[in-house]
């Protein structure tokens, strides 16, 4: 019998439909093959990017140039532009404002093969802090409500450069989803009076069917509803709802269980595409008693079709304790890193 | 500069990326070649289907035979069950019941290499009678609260099948979606006394830069805050709340609109993918002053990447002034239809 869930925070309803149902192997995704030529994220082509905001090399190197091990430049063709002001008008009956924001790229790595889940610790480490580092800075800009981090990893989740990198858009407005996210927990803490992720975490710890792992102060877990086949999220084990809070230890601990969670993930489905999206709370109302950031990582692996435009219902084939067991069950080879 | 856009009725911001903008020729989309072999919707193949539900054939004909010309049958691997309660229970703090509702096929033709752009206007207004009778009939069963009609042209719009076909699904839920449509336009109606999708029109009508065409009684017009490059709405022009209540005349003037636009939209983007989804008002609180039902069509030219998937935000590069001057424009060879 296929079955209809509900997601505890936002209140959104999946299908998990049974009679679609699909196991790992079923699933072909496109793979993520990298072929580097003429790439511009790549070591040696740093004048073919914006300058770098920050980046980390040894000392003594000048910035711009070779020697690198991440680097963090502005979107040469930025969704959103830093400069102006927002200037709300409204036009007959609609709203509209300026597009200010910020749209940077985190370039992980120079080696245009790697990944965040063949990369060592350390590096996977220096790319997570210098999301703190960048969400920091933006901070101190007044306008900016918002600093959204993602990664589109494959040409099928959306990345239109193969060379491995994350990156960033900071708004002037806080997204709808993570509104959602806010409003349903709000409710949640009204009620109850603790913060709605740790009561999640407390049951599937407890539960165990839908836990892919705990490690390192971060558990791993398939959501109960999840819109796609092997959605996972990672969240802090103790509460925190700012990830700019975040000890270096903390974000050494969150290496480790990424890389190790990607590395199954590319084992289990044969290094699918995919996108990740940091929840985090807002920059100026952090809500600190009711919101627990969280990592969502969505496999890219069927296409989203008119059902889920028109309706905001997902179908998902894969019911999420399968997903978890088959992740919890990879053997990762040990070349993988 | 790029510009935030409020969408007046579910409030979603999308960023229009003037720095990112792309003309019509700058997409290239998969176009959508079809191959018969095999295909279970074809004629002579009426076995391989469940059963026939309706159909339309000259009088003296058996029902799961040939000489049809549309056939609705039950989706052979239903999202939903019809069979059954909801059974809603708890999982400690998760909610779940049973998938019941209706998943059905509306298989548009005989003629695997025909599409709504090509089907005489004829058959196409059959399908949108058929889309009604449907909706009429699902009505009377009290588990269900609405049907959503979508289709899906392409695989790269989720289309698994490619003859042409749209669907129906009905749940015992109204779709977020159409919630947030409903929610939207309460609101303005509380203010204003007025539907906001009547006022959206009086503006675009008198506007004229948004307005691809107007005929028999429909509104084609590019939305003011558009999702997707070249997402068009279809309305009545007059204030309608539900779609089933169409007379079959008002039908007819859909088809020939709808028939129009998607020849326009073919001509000009070379049969791109496209999804289309039927927003009409729920089948028990049919909100009739404040909702006006319209068909939404979203062309799949680019992917939807992890800054929509987590923002909820979406980053269009096609001002929808500029994609309705380009559908405006098209000139449709007279050998089309």
């Amino acid at each position: 019998m296929p079955e209809l869930r509900k997601d505890p925070v936002v209140g959104r309803w999946v299908i998990i439909s049974t009679e679609r149902a699909r196991r790992p192997s079923d699933f072909a995704p496109d793979p993520v093959r990298p072929r580097a030529s003429n790439c511009v994220f790549c070591e040696g082509n740093e004048d073919k990017t914006p300058p770098e905001i920050i980046a980390s090399r040894a000392a003594g190197l000048g910035a711009n140039m070779p020697g690198w091990r991440y680097r963090v430049v502005s979107n040469k063709f930025p969704a959103l532009r830093v400069e102006g002001d927002l200037e709300p008008t409204g036009e007959g009956l609609y709203d509209r404002m300026n597009g200010v924001g910020a749209h940077e790229v985190v370039i992980e790595t120079p080696d245009h093969a790697a990944s965040l889940a063949t990369l060592p610790v350390d590096a996977v480490a220096e790319v997570l802090i210098a999301y703190r580092e960048r969400v920091r800075d933006l901070k101190k800009d007044p306008r900016l409500e918002y600093v959204l981090i993602f990664k589109n990893h494959g040409e099928a989740a959306g990345a239109s450069l193969e060379h491995p990198h994350s990156q960033l858009i900071a708004t002037p407005i806080i997204p709808v989803m993570v509104q959602e996210e806010l409003a349903g927990s709000a409710r949640y803490f009204e009620l109850k009076e603790r913060c709605v992720w740790c009561d999640v975490l407390r049951q599937e710890r407890r539960d165990r069917r839908r836990l892919v792992m705990e490690a390192h102060g971060f558990t791993v877990v398939a959501p109960f509803a999840p819109r796609f086949p092997f959605e996972t999220w990672i969240l802090p084990t103790r509460h925190r709802a700012a990830f700019e809070d975040s000890e270096v230890d903390e974000l050494r601990g969150l290496a480790v269980v990424l890389n190790d969670f990607l590395q199954r993930l590319g084992v289990l489905l044969g290094d699918p595409p995919f996108n990740y999206m940091l929840h985090t709370a807002p920059l100026r109302e952090p809500a600190s008693e009711q919101f627990h950031w969280h990592l969502e990582i969505i496999p890219k692996l069927a296409r989203v079709a008119g059902y889920e435009w028109g309706s905001g219902f997902f179908i998902n084939p894969v019911p999420p304790e399968d997903a978890a067991a088959a992740l919890r069950d990879v053997t990762i080879p040990p070349a993988a890193s």
